[in-house]
């Protein structure tokens, strides 16, 4: 009869979790990792399938795939919604699963700062159905511009909005502006796209706001190079469908744009919210839960926080940032604490190495901060795609996404510049089954 | 001043469209092609999308990007509603374009034969989103299958009924067959996935009936060597969300599938019959418009109706094919006759030159129909590779589609199994502003 062994249940395939799993490949437990989607998302390259420059399957991995030969490990596709930490239960909608350690790593969603209804009007980027609905409206417009008379219509059709200055809203309008300057040349009949205003809103002084100031002022320059405009030290304070308006003290000005993208915050999965209920462990005001130097929850050892949901205090005084690096070093971390407890040992608290941090701006530009060395421009970019490649978790993901920047680099275009799910008009159904609907005069 | 050109209106960016576009590049005249999507889609492959082989962008192709470089054709996203013959205008649902020769090539699309109420319980394949829709029935079919504990209820999730034993319908069953049993080996730990039963369900006596009988016995063979059931000579009398019906006679039975596919038939574009309204034209059992030998209308020889649509009986007394070879032909053809006219000439009847066809099956068969040459195998399956590659409109896509398919044939995997645009409880979407949900005992 076989032992029972430790049953570890990790909720998330993200970064974390993933790599928490990997770690634990060779313990002696059973890990069950519980995802509400089958795939594990690179999410530092979703701005590039938002841009049509990649496709969906290029930075999605099936995590079936990724742990089939990881005897030890199963994936369950379901949504937790709750916890039994007294019977040591994981809720999901339609049942529970039990665990003798958890951990937990289901990341962060966007946050409109209490204005969810901006929502429709400002879409944000954080899965794969979001990326290829701002895909969709990014080209509709350029279409929907192409197709009217009056100019100044076209005009806010031809004006995107981007609210917020972090790594994401610095990529996705480097982006959009080589999309209307190179992608889009001779393309279009009616508009020049070049005439395209791409708007970079961000409510602070300086974009990139945990970059050091010298590379901030780099990457506005070099985004203002590339037709964009930078506006800092403005509030976006109403989103409709028409275009935003934006504050700066009691200055209020309406900017028409009928394409608003919203990159201004993350909020750490609900999940955290209920554990904190639960154990008493503290929330910042990102949803992030504080967790112990060993990335438990206070009183419950059995308890692991990882990634984006966690606020790590310890090293710095200061809350570590909510990237990648982080995400994989604890997942790491917590597997390896595991696996040392099995055999009675321990680990020493949790210390992040901050390997250095690099954003894109567009096609041989980006900004790196690798402590003491700071720089900018090709040499930066050649190190964000070379390092962009290495995380990603195949071998088969690298070689796609390689293939398609390098065809993208000599073409100077993008390989996946497609609308789907447009909404047509009800007669434009895929089938022509009740086909009477054509009047012919 | 410039001259006025004449105008040509071309309906429809797939084959015949995007031949006839091509084919007067050089011609002075002004083209508009309208097409309600912006991409120009290589159908042939589309099974390829929606069993994960292949990502959408792989054989889809913006067709303002197709065209950018032929200075006198310009692209219109829009939806085509009727036409004013008299006044030589076509109506589309938020404006009309006047033509003076207008080529109509809007394609088929699915044939629920009057049972429209079938197609939520068994889509059908004809666009981009139907791809990823069948994509992610098929991947939630095992993850379910996987979830259960009743093995009963399991084994109608791991049933899948295809129904028309066309090239389709083979080409479905097949590489349902090859992620059954080779793809996610090792993949589920609940379930053999190797247990999953593919049906593949045809009416008449034998598959691919526009084949040599030879070919539909080997494909037949082929497909019960990987594991489908073939069930010839079974007509489909009920479908639900449960599973089919199949009759032969009086007797009936029902197949408990929660996956069921429709390729049974097709439906020519509802333009058609607006068309054959207007002219006095015939249409056929499918809806395609019977076409003059040079493919204009009886009484329009300014509308020339091309590929799907069109029903050309002038050659051997039977239909042409709708395949994608008769589109291409006819679009060039239309072209061609468009550009001698203005030199006040004329050209003889169209005549189809049958190349051949090509069915596959699985990696390594196929079956090939190439006039007196008919064979199947490892070699039919090389030309159909050669020639898949060949045919897409774009250097970009052979790449990009070649890459893959070298990854998939030495991996035995897939490049694209991603479930999207899942239905989840509404507590799962992706943002977690919200944030109340979770409970906690």
């Amino acid at each position: 009869m076989q032992e029972r062994r430790e049953h570890v249940v990790i909720i998330g395939g993200g970064f974390g979790g993933l790599y928490a799993a990997r770690q634990l490949k060779n313990a002696p437990v059973d890990i069950t990792l519980i995802d509400r989607r089958n795939h594990h998302l690179f999410q530092p390259l979703l701005y590039q399938v938002a841009t049509g420059a990649l496709s969906p399957a290029d930075i999605a991995t099936p995590l079936r795939g990724l742990l089939k030969n990881q005897a030890n490990a199963r994936v369950l596709l379901g949504e937790v919604v709750g916890f039994d930490l007294a019977n040591r239960q994981v809720i999901l909608s339609d049942g529970e699963v039990g665990y003798d350690t958890l951990i937990v790593a289901a990341g962060a969603g966007n946050n409109y700062f209490g204005k969810r209804e901006w929502a429709s009007s400002a879409p944000s980027l954080k899965t794969l159905e979001d990326a290829t609905t701002i895909r969709r409206r990014i080209l509709s417009a350029f279409e929907t511009a192409e197709r009217l008379d009056n100019p100044e219509a076209a005009r806010a059709w031809l004006t995107f909005a981007i609210v917020g200055g972090g790594p994401t809203g610095v990529e996705m309008a480097g982006a959009l502006a080589e999309i209307a300057h190179e992608t889009f040349k001779h393309e279009f009949r009616n508009i020049n796209t070049a005439d395209a205003r791409i708007v970079l809103v961000q409510s602070g002084e300086r974009l990139l706001p945990t970059y050091p100031p010298e590379l901030s002022a780099s990457a506005a320059a070099a985004l203002e190079r590339l037709g964009v405009e930078v506006v800092t030290g403005a509030r976006v304070t109403d989103v409709n469908a028409e275009g935003v308006t934006l504050s700066r003290g009691d200055v209020s000005e309406f900017l028409p744009a009928r394409t608003v993208l919203w990159t201004a915050g993350v909020k750490a999965s609900p999940l955290g919210k209920a554990l904190a209920r639960a154990t008493g462990a503290a929330l910042d005001r990102s949803g992030r839960i504080s967790v112990e130097p060993d990335l438990t929850l206070p009183g419950h050892p059995e308890i692991f926080v990882v990634g984006d949901m966690a606020t790590f205090t310890h090293q710095t005084g200061q809350p570590l940032p909510g990237v990648a690096q982080v995400a994989i070093q604890q997942g790491r971390y917590a597997g390896r604490l595991i696996a040392r407890r099995l055999r009675s040992k321990s680990l020493p608290p949790f210390r992040y190495w901050d390997k250095g941090n690099l954003a894109t701006i567009g096609r041989g530009a980006a900004v790196a901060d690798l402590g003491r060395l700071r720089f900018s421009g090709l040499i930066a970019w050649l190190l964000w795609v070379g390092i962009h490649l290495m995380y990603q978790v195949e071998l088969e993901n690298k070689v796609l996404v390689f293939v398609q920047w390098l065809w993208n680099a000599v073409t100077r275009g993008r390989s996946a510049l497609l609308i789907t799910n447009l909404e047509l008009p009800a007669s434009a159904r895929s089938s022509y089954d009740t086909g009477t609907w054509p009047q012919v005069s």
